[in-house]
């Protein structure tokens, strides 16, 4: 099953399959983006479904927020980014919100302390749903009023809106699930997701083993990265520029749990010349001894958590939830290293690319088991071998929308492609992930790159 | 309105308010022992009303607990300490709560870590409350069903469990309590109580101040303290054995918030030769400047937070929320110091006896504004200068129980006396509570003593 | 060897031995006076022969601190308390050392923090010794001009130096010894005191296993504690006065590294019954599996870490570097407890006592392996029971001096008795020194106690 | 006085200044081989002239390591990489020095905890000393008897020996500093410095305030970086490859203090839009408020902290010992950016390069005042934006010298030039320094680059 096919399993399938890409000449018309901005609300909450007001409160860690703060946070930025600009009769629901949920933008003021989410039992689940509806009523009578001229202006960062939102929408996945993996009852968000692992992917037709890894040649020299437009990016993205690539070659499909079993088995984390001085460091201070959601069992087998729960570890799946740490030190491993986020995309770009559509998303292109630019891409957040820096160029947003990217930029690595629970509409080849280095709960694996023999 | 009038006024009244204390005629009754039984757990349910299941979910730092973790080891108490002793055919909810629900018995196994217990959205609360019902059920088989010789053993723990029970039931308000003082909200868990201020019991009747501070003498000499026997008492508190006391002169009120406010606005914080060294550097390293839940407002005066939520500061309400470091402090401030625990005990006992009753509760002995042994005791738990350690002779209980008090007997301080949250089944004179020093969350706050003139 | 034989064997034998302790009438001696003073200041320097000026600067831990500020720091005490008092021309070598070697005196301004003393690379040692000889001459120019009445005054200052110094003497070796131990190299400050091993103490002649231990009854009742004066004391030894004591017995020895081995092979370190709750987390989170100094060595065997450098374990010598939480452990897997400091002083009174003396030291008083009231006494500090509180009535002395030892009583243990590197004027029966519980770098050790039978 | 002539009023000048480059050619050269040996090792000891025993154990926080330890280590690397490996007679002064100055190699075994490096008083420096003399009396053996073949071998890794310790001694000096500049006292490492600022590189001729700003533009474009050999390298400095910019311009100097001081006096430590996240969160945590070393006096100056001591800012020195998220606040500040480390190499490469001589050392091609590629470089080391990376291609040197580099290669970024404390011979432009984003205790400072216009 491809990542596609299982995001189909998920309680939110019908909701999120529909939402469209944005597209610039979208942003003009009002009743679409009316539709796009339903759309992608309905989709956050379609995706609780089955989470319970106390699962949805939870705090595991200070990079975590509960399902329930992103909820009000993806509503408080409409808030802060367009219904107090737009509209200077706005009447907020709760004026003490613009604190409470800010997220981390300086130029909006003070906010409520990160590691203290998981704290506010109030406002409660049901208030933030009416807030959520306060919002959402807000936005429909400013689409409905606002004069054209001015709804191209808003129109842009409504759609950052929305983007944003998708991206929260992967994070309450991520978020609640490490929640849930440090509950001794392993309890399953998605108990219908046992029947739905993703596999076929890596693997040929009807085989239950990944097919053995092979090799994408690039010829490497000029090439030109970043958005190539139009339609929607973040600033992070831009502008797109030239890069120099010596040749290399790149894998046929991400590294799977069984390809990494062997890693483990080899006595891989117990291995310093594997690894990265900090992360050897890490690993011996944190007893880190196989992937986060790896449970060795009695048997000497291991089990792997997941949104379905503990199951046995499918030898077919991608690994996921490793860290960047993990990751480098298996591609050294296995004789090879991580492509920069040029290489992939490069790679990416030059099977996929048809005349006059180079950014398409990577999950129409790549069909499941088709050939494809990288075959196997959008299981998971593939880590690559670059920092997350700025492009040549590089111009934040204005306003406080220029905090959504560039301050993050030090000490973080680029992933790229996108996983299962990547909203469709962000899986784009340009789009750059990005984690710390010793983050190991996102839905984060590798492919593995060479120098050109 | 006393402490007694104040816990009138909340949810749980009138079941509190039934709570019997234990004798030990009655454990040889299985009907009284029932009754008494279903009166505890009754009163853990009522306190929890006008809560939800994301405020019964909170754990806002390791030393606190969610309300829910609360109900739910109360139960697992009966279930580890009676249910599976006496029944061997007993038949768990869920074996894994015997790990889940553990507190802090290492002889009964390895347990669910403190710090995590806030992430617990599995069992949920109606699974709590169902497990609740089935310890009930069983509980209530047994004691239907069990041999008058067997109940006689068992009727000592299930009273210990229900003594275990009442002591959950304060901390389940103050750990609560402390979650929301977190809230910039600043939510009132009962509304209701803010017009139940508790003042009079050190003013004079119709007065809105607290009456000038009297000092009771004490001639010293041999003493005779802890648990006189009979009823129920903790092992900490025995066995009754002889102190030798010097002459000394108790306070005959607590300190009150206008006190305290004397000492806050004559930079008592910034006043070393106040403080005790840890005391110190500890609130320097905190940033302390005032009592935890005191908040200092625009106008220049403060809001003190509590049960009712932010309300503006009751000169004649007892100090409250105080750590010992403060408490001495304040004391060293106000040219007196502490009493000792055993100074606080003959103080209490001394007026307070009558024949044959030694060990009566303090509510009972004190109605507010009569003349009693120590006026207003049991308002606020009151810090002494005494360490927490063994009586001589002191024999912890045998089995798990053993780990009940005694193993907690190092840099923690004796409170003596009792809340207005504190089951009045618990207000006797030689119960002893402990904290550590920079414990600042609980209803603690002093009653000064000097040396006799 | 007793413990004043091997103190015999160290460098500054000769000077430490000719300490006479601090007498009342004395200090209306000036020339006595100067005597001791001298006497004093040159053992401090006679223990550091043998050490170089890179041992001297090492600072292991915040809680110790360079042989070579206790040098500064002691001197610092002259100078602040009684030369900037009682000689208004009295001129500073270095101004700015006011402020480098005050140790925590509030109420005389700023200091130097704590653990950043051993960065002081300067002032260098010759200077700091330099600086000692400045402060030298003025005191030896101030002792012989004062005045008569002025001396009187100054005097109880001068001899509080004078103890404050030697209480210096044993932390300059404890702490040196504390660095010395972290060193892969394990070097020897005294490689001569090989030789020198503490055992007879607790032996019978001749033999090199020590004695079957023995039990001392005491009745209890009413005993007085406390310094009984004339004779210098610390305000922490007074006021005297009256406590009950319930019948106890209490060992005739200390125990020893054999007893003690016996608790580590019984996997004492891994029983948690054995342990308070704090002690238990502190040896987890810590790591402990023996005392500090103890090594385990390929052959199963441990060598133990001393002033002598590395050397086999000796089951005859008494157990040290322990802290109160392993003597505690031992204590209660013996079957036994730690006797009160009360108790403690009890005994050693009792049978020390001869008419008119009750103040004699300790080393005097028991000379080795004669019956004395607690046989084996200075061999090692004994952790008691009892909390470091303050005495019924206590006053701290008046100015700076009032820090001294007041602001301490809290989260620290008592200890009594006195070790080898006890200066022998120190070594008085109500001395009364303390350290935190988990503090294991001291000369400490046990002597366990019993309720009467 | 450029870097190049306060460099040459230090202590080790005459030494230091006859240190050649490294050539390949001069590797097969036994005695040229064994002069430059001896002359690196002469300038180590040079460098410490006026430095006490004292100062040279001084560890003041885990980053930074004894000068001691410095000179004890770069003998170990002789000794474990040379000695051992081509001389199997070799007899080490001390097997134990295996361990104890082994600095971060896990292929050589274990190591003496790098925080703890200040705590060996033993082997003391006078030991020390004399195990390099045993070193360089066993390598001018080695060198006096080895074949040409072996030796062919050999002098590669000597070389990097050599490299290796000339790294080693600006970090005595930088590490050293940091200690001093925590102790109170703020003593001058050498006082005589204090008549030779670094000024004029900056400034025009005879003018004591740093000229304006200007630009230097390059055109970006296909561009060759790394090192173009023949000649020493590091392996991160290779292999050389190509690389695509965009047309940028880059300053003509670096920024000075009097330039940075604008920054503070604009209140730039409090102004969060000049600051990357994590630098924020940095500064708040640590409460920076200006460089490390600035000290803000009454009378509302600044001092600096330098090798002269404490003395009066000048705004015509370059800012130095600045963390990169000061450096990249600056720029942002300043309407500018970081060059990239390509920028830099470009710009630097471009105008210095005469035919045949691209890899000379940056002192010798731009003389103080000169127009050169990029003048003012070599005063202090220069971030830069691009993180510290692999080259494409990039390849660890076989064995434990692999360690040398590539594993550090995660969360530092690069800086380049060098400092007036670096040797001349690692002046290269291709050189790369790196080091992690907070680190502040280096000759740190920046220049300035933009995008073209």
């Amino acid at each position: 099953m491809s990542s596609a096919e299982r995001a189909s399993s998920t309680p939110w399938a019908n909701t999120h399959a529909q939402l469209a890409a944005s597209g610039d000449e979208a942003t003009a018309d009002r009743q679409d983006l009316l539709d796009r901005y339903q759309q992608v609300r309905a989709a956050s909450l379609a995706m609780t479904q089955g989470w319970s007001a106390e699962d949805m409160a939870l705090q595991s860690m200070p990079d975590a927020s509960p399902a329930k703060w992103h909820l009000a946070h993806t509503s408080w930025f409409f808030e802060a980014l367009v219904l107090r600009t737009a509209n200077p009769n706005y009447v907020a629901r709760d004026e003490r919100y613009f604190y409470l949920f800010n997220s981390y933008y300086e130029a909006l003021g003070a906010r409520h302390p990160r590691p203290q989410r998981g704290l506010l039992s109030r406002p409660d689940l049901a208030e933030v749903m009416a807030y959520r509806a306060h919002v959402d009523a807000a936005m429909a009578d400013l689409l409905g009023a606002t004069s054209p001229e001015l709804l191209a202006n808003l129109g842009d960062t409504i759609v950052l809106g929305l983007q944003h939102e998708m991206q929260h929408q992967e994070l309450m996945v991520t978020d609640l699930l490490h929640a849930m993996s440090l509950n001794p009852l392993r309890p399953a968000l998605w108990p219908e997701l046992a029947d739905a692992p993703i596999r076929p992917a890596i693997c040929n037709e009807g085989d239950d083993l990944p097919r053995a890894l092979g090799w994408i040649s690039h010829g490497g020299g000029k090439v030109d990265v970043g958005h190539p437009g139009p339609g929607f990016a973040f600033d992070n993205e831009t502008p797109r520029h030239t890069v120099w690539l010596q040749p290399f070659r790149i894998a046929d499909r991400p590294v799977s749990c069984g390809d990494y079993l062997g890693f483990v088995r080899d006595s891989g984390y117990r291995r310093p010349d594997c690894w990265l001085s900090e992360a050897w460091a890490t690993i011996q201070r944190e007893g880190w001894q196989a992937p986060a959601y790896w449970v060795l069992c009695d048997d000497g087998e291991f089990d792997v958590f997941g949104p379905a729960g503990l199951t046995r570890l499918d030898p077919a799946a991608p690994v996921s939830q490793l860290s960047f740490f993990e990751a480098d030190a298996y591609a050294r491993w296995a004789g090879a290293r991580l492509p920069t986020e040029f290489e992939w995309e490069a790679a990416a770009a030059t099977s996929a690319a048809v005349p006059g559509d180079p950014s398409g998303d990577l999950a129409t292109q790549q069909p499941a088991g088709q050939s494809a630019g990288l075959p196997g891409a959008g299981q998971v957040w593939e880590w690559t071998g670059s920092a997350y820096l700025p492009y040549p160029g590089f111009k934040p947003w204005a306003g406080a929308a220029g905090e959504y990217n560039g301050k993050f930029m030090l000490n973080q690595m680029v992933l790229r492609g996108g996983s299962w629970a990547t909203p469709a509409a962000q899986k784009r080849i340009g789009y750059r992930n990005f984690f710390a280095p010793a983050a190991r709960w996102q839905f984060s694996g590798l492919r593995l790159a060479r120098d050109a023999e």
